[in-house]
């Protein structure tokens, strides 16, 4: 079994409505030293199988696929927990 | 200036109807392997100043208030840079 982390993050220059939701709501609570705020998605996957090298390149197949939009968002891998 | 990451994801136990969602498409596109996904948010955030100590307790304090749902999520507060 292997666990993974997708880490799915907006591009840089696109802009994101939800993070800026999140800055202004923030400012009104006083934190007003936040000077930025990005929203993307935090993927958990577990696997079959411990081969960490076929498991890294079909996760980025997903990712590519279905996970991310490429076109707007950028992704990482990691695989955290070979059992 | 610094930077932190926050991970939230969803209290174990607690159903996450998109992560089941996702995994039915990925068997579908015969990723037969994946055996669970669960879907939380990858939030960045950057702060004015440059006290680790006092932007972690901020950084838990604003989780707790508007980032997560302590009801049913948990967070991890990461500083990762200062410059």
């Amino acid at each position: 079994m292997l666990k993974a982390n997708i880490y799915v993050t907006l591009k840089n220059g696109v802009l994101d409505p939800q993070g800026e939701a999140v800055k202004k709501s923030l400012k009104v609570l006083d934190y007003g030293q936040v000077e930025e705020v990005r929203i993307g998605k935090f993927i958990e996957v577990w696997l079959e199988g411990d081969d960490r090298e076929s498991a890294l390149k079909e996760l980025e197949e997903m990712s590519d696929k279905l996970l991310a939009n490429p076109v707007i968002e950028d992704y990482r891998v990691e695989i955290v927990e070979v059992n």
